[in-house]
């Protein structure tokens, strides 16, 4: 017996962004292998499943690539249907490449169930949205992380090429991705968003020109963040999500 | 009394890749106005509320812009629980932005869930991540089609910074987009997927090089389409989705 795996987007972090799919995969999953950032409450569809934490959080490595890619090949081999559960969309800086690469040289049967990635989940947080007639008609993502084999590639390129920019995995370093940006004639005066813990409780946001940014990323501390830049996000206010600004923040 | 207009986002074709929160709120829904592209059965979820087709389709002009918004304003003030169902995400090409400005001037309340956008469908199908270690740490989505005062944004130049580019609503000048693209440095052997109705039953992609991509979008013919660039895709290989495939390229 050989089963299924699937590759499920979980979704920004509120549980009720996950899709419909995603959430009767769950419900019927045998194994579940998680990144440390799903919420709770989505992990708890997965009622008979066996539930292992594998993910890697902001950069602190828990568990290694090739032992992620091992397990799932194994898992397979024992088990019906597996759920490899990413953070956000898994086709967007998920690494789930080397996942699917491994399954296939294994020839494990797989499939991949999108999900809401965060810049979207941001961007519905802000209420702003990333293109706009006459304003934005293309919406770049990218990440200045690097890893190995990547010291060659430019990420600044396509940043300044876009009308639009949200960057993952930047915050800790936003500090110098302004300065790069700027050294490479973007306006300091560029607005920026950061929005730390988007569709979660302790959501933030931080509206900033560019040249403020990294001193506004020294005051986001704990939860994942996204940085959003571009003309469009010009009228935003910097907002804690409180009771007042949920209704339009937030659905129920 | 007035009410709350969501802007919901209903994914990319297939009902359950709906949000479990954009379900609930159909199902709350007192009225609904919705995308022609909208699945059936994502509407049949909205059991008691009014629905009313207002969206686009392909370029065909059904309702002005104008007219969405004020029948928007106008609902929130005779309505409870307002739903705009928008395809794929509200904030990625979806002209969210001018019904919003509407419903601010108009002092209604509002609020954004997002949904799954097409790009990141057509990904999930082809089965390939727009991010990959070593040689892609960027995405850029990107339209060619000009609106009301666009035309002195050069949409190319995202396109050729970017690693990874999803074309929206381009599979109907594709010939142009490639000559294009070529024109200014792409390379004629660029690996490019033509995905067509993603996430449905007439799902098919065409796998070409970039200098026959117009010849490939001509046999491209109903559904809605997304245009995938990049070295990723160098693998892919042209399908119908059929039972054979139908197990790798979607769950369930």
């Amino acid at each position: 017996m050989t089963g299924i795996v699937y590759l499920v987007g979980a979704g920004p972090g509120a549980p009720d962004l996950l899709t419909l799919r995603a959430a009767e995969l769950l419900r019927r999953a045998d194994i579940v292998f998680h990144d440390a950032l799903v919420h709770p409450d989505t992990l708890m569809l997965a009622e008979k499943a066996e539930k292992i934490a594998v993910g890697k959080r902001c950069g602190r490595h828990s568990t290694a690539q090739r032992f992620i890619n091992k397990r799932l090949v194994d898992a397979a081999r024992t088990h019906e249907l597996v759920v490899r559960l990413k953070g956000g969309d898994p086709l967007l800086f998920g690494r789930a490449q080397e996942e699917i690469d491994a399954l296939e040289q294994a020839g494990i049967e797989y499939a991949i169930v999108p999900g809401i990635t965060a810049a979207l989940a941001a961007s519905a947080a802000v209420g702003v949205s990333m293109t706009r007639r006459g304003l934005s008609r293309n919406v770049t993502f990218v990440t200045p992380r690097t890893g190995a084999g990547e010291q060659g590639r430019d990420w600044a390129r396509s940043a300044l090429a876009a009308d639009t920019c949200a960057i993952y995995m930047g915050v800790g370093e936003a500090a110098q991705i302004a300065a790069t940006l700027m050294a490479r004639g973007a306006s300091p005066d560029l607005p920026a968003v950061i929005v730390e813990s988007a569709t979660l409780s302790g959501e933030r946001r931080i509206a900033v020109r560019l040249a403020d940014l990294g001193a506004a990323a020294a005051q986001m501390i704990t939860g994942p963040a996204v940085i959003l830049l571009g003309e469009v996000y010009a009228r935003v206010q910097s907002a804690e999500v409180t009771a007042e600004t949920t209704a339009r923040s937030r659905a129920a």
